[in-house]
């Protein structure tokens, strides 16, 4: 009785078993749940030109190419945990209040200090939102997401039936949220926004302004936010990051990171979650339903729980600045190569590993749409970008930074040849267009 | 659209957010999910006798008395793992192919070959079962599930609106499923029976023709079976441990385990679900549900799953053979001394790390139930059983025997104490009882 309450249940969608022959069907929470990159992708017809190596810039995973590694330090960190013995056992299933520490003061700016009562360790990030967006929305509410924005918070929550309104960002602007339409987009059923910065796909990083604004939207209309900062500090010199929950007191947070992109070791599923309350918005209710959910799956390896404190307080900084300094060399390298394309609008990102690149599709009038302009750029030159579309977000596509400097250079010089082969200037289209 | 197809949207319990104050309260997921185990020994008052020091017989963790360690070379294999600089990435959301070819060939057993492709790698048993309950049953749906039992069912069934349904263990008959009252409780909303062998709470292990007897059951009435078997071949001697898939070409069988119990490292999170098909029942339909509730956390640790072909081939068998020896061991000497006690009914366990202790209520006039009896046996003895209740059956506690083996003679001295200070004989009642 207490489990069914707000799930009302239909007859017309539930498998009526027949109880007569086989038929084991998925439920809806797997049917709906499903990851928009991978219903693009597969829904694409990938074939290389032979001739020409396959250079993937679709691939989010830092790691992939072997130019990018953590450091010696947090393998060492690792191996030393295993070795002690002291992380055979189950954790709580938040985690070590050691670990849970350690994150802590992490994470604490001057304006949002937390402890480890605030902390739940996560097996990653994904895990972090999913968490979040679970413990504040029902079925039938809503979340609001960016667009152009990362599809696994639509995967989470529109398996457990939450829906996903759009917020829009605005390429002009450096993609800053077009607040206006944000604010229209809050209704009754709006449970929290999501916000993410710095972003993927966009590689934008917001300023302290920007974030200022966005948080009276919210306080204005009392929906709490999930801030996915996944990619924090991960930002380009003359830029800087602002943790969202420093810039409050009133506008109740969960922050979700990890060591995933910082450390490079997205394998290794270490996330958290922060609960940054205000006014004790959040209640014991919202840390209780935490703390009640992190005991579906006990997720955190104590391990790398064993690990956290040498891994977050050794790692030498210029590892990281190492890792930003290689990426934002590759930003500007693509940003330069793409500028000067017919038909492209690359734009500059201040941090992350990414980069969107519009493209003007009337002036490939040879392609019905983004899709097919990827698609053709892998069958003729062995290049794949991701398609916008994968984040809602068509006419555009997204290129990763992390691959190897003389990659990226190979690959723009591909793109360039095929955007000269495709394009057609708005004057031969017989009529004008504005570049 | 697709993603509220069968929640429907029920307006008495969504919180209607005012959008004119800070109320932001949990979801019903995570109101729903609730740990029994906690609920129960947070009612309870657990003060320990002072002068007596307390022992923990409820700690469900192998390694937390420092006695039952992982072997070395398990260890080493996660070191060499890491410093491989091989599993930094992600791996696919299932895992990687060669861990799941190595799980795969560690759990194929004549009549239930299975290959990589029927793997799913998780974090944790526990998350193996999540995803298991996830993909079978819809709200509104049930699932069968053992009486006396692992309380993680119901809370993962019940938090997504899945309702169970118990069916009854006999302890008269080594705690073998009463089969016909099993059969009673399927109805056309069952969408699973969850089976867990050999069994925490109860130490039982299920011979052939029992196992038979409940597939046939399952059979009959089309009902796919969970098979939750994290101690397999954690077996006593004179038993033998049968793989449920193992004895059918009939009913389709998700069977969910890990390195938790065997290996001594619950902490580490590495479980797994092996999809025993038949007669292609589950279909692509199950198998893709499953692949996609496995993205939304990607949960299982790369380090491990680096570690997994070494782990799983070259842990000496001694090392299996030592832990049982000593669990066994104990499980006797528990046995024996409990056995003699007025008003104690232990039932010795065939496997598994567990025994269940009856307790004659009646001739504890003074405790109102065994709840109390366990309060106080802490507050007398600071001996700390797990009640029943916590496993949905009273008049029982559990004691856990992975105990170093002084602890569990003085831990059993006491509990001896407790009853005959306790102990009302029949006579005494005024009534004739059946001990
Ligand atoms: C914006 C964003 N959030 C969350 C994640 C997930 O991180 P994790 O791998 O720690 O689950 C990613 C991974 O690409 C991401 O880009
Ligand atoms: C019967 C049973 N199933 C599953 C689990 C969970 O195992 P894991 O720690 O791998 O999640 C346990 C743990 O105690 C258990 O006793």
């Amino acid at each position: 009785m207490r489990a069914v309450s707000s799930r009302c249940f239909s007859f017309a969608s539930v498998n009526m078993k027949s109880r007569r022959s086989w038929s084991v069907t998925a439920s809806d929470l797997a049917r709906n749940t499903f990851n928009p990159i991978r219903t693009v992708v597969e829904s694409m017809k990938l074939t290389p030109n032979p001739e020409k190596p396959m250079i993937a810039l679709s691939i989010g995973d830092p790691t992939i190419f072997g130019n990018l590694c953590p450091s010696e330090e947090i393998v060492e960190a690792v191996v030393e945990s295993v070795r002690s013995m002291k992380y055979n056992g189950y954790a709580p299933s938040t985690g070590y209040e050691d670990a849970r520490k350690v994150v802590a003061s992490y994470v604490s700016v001057p304006g949002a200090t937390v402890e480890a009562k605030d902390i739940i360790l996560c097996s990653g990030c994904s895990c972090a939102l999913d968490l979040s967006i679970s413990v504040l929305a029902n079925p039938g509410q809503n979340i609001l997401v960016p667009r152009p924005g990362f599809p696994l918070y639509r995967t989470l929550a529109e398996g457990l039936g939450i829906r996903t309104k759009f917020y829009d960002l605005k390429p002009e602007n450096g993609w800053e949220v077009d607040l206006e339409q944000l604010e229209a987009q809050i209704d009754d059923q709006t449970a929290a926004i999501v916000l993410n910065n710095p972003s993927n796909p966009c590689g934008s990083v917001y300023s302290r302004s920007h974030l200022n604004a966005i948080l009276q939207v919210a306080a204005r209309n009392f929906v709490p936010i999930i801030a996915d900062e996944i990619y924090d500090y991960f930002v380009f010199p003359g830029h800087e990051f602002h943790p969202l929950a420093s810039l409050t007191n009133e506008v109740p947070i969960l922050t979700c990171g990890g060591l995933t992109k910082r450390y490079l070791i997205p394998g290794w599923r270490m996330g958290w979650i922060v609960v940054h309350d205000r006014n004790e918005a959040l209640s014991l209710e919202v840390r209780k339903g935490l703390q009640s959910l992190s005991q579906r799956i006990i997720g955190s390896s104590t391990i790398l729980q064993g690990a956290l404190s040498r891994i977050l307080t050794q790692t030498p900084p210029e590892f990281f600045q190492s890792t930003i300094a290689q990426v934002y060399d590759n930003a500007r390298l693509a940003h330069q190569l793409l500028s000067g394309l017919p038909g492209m609008r690359p734009i500059m990102p201040s941090g992350a590993m990414y980069m969107m690149v519009g493209v003007d599709m009337s002036n490939f009038p040879e392609f019905e749409n983004d899709l097919q302009f990827v698609e053709r750029m892998v069958t003729e030159e062995s290049v794949f970008c991701l398609p916008g579309r994968c984040f809602d977000y068509p006419n555009y596509f997204r290129i990763v930074l992390t691959v190897p400097e003389l990659q990226l250079r190979e690959a723009c010089h591909r793109i360039s040849q095929f955007c000269t082969a495709h394009y057609v200037a708005p004057l031969a289209l017989g009529k004008e267009e504005k570049l």
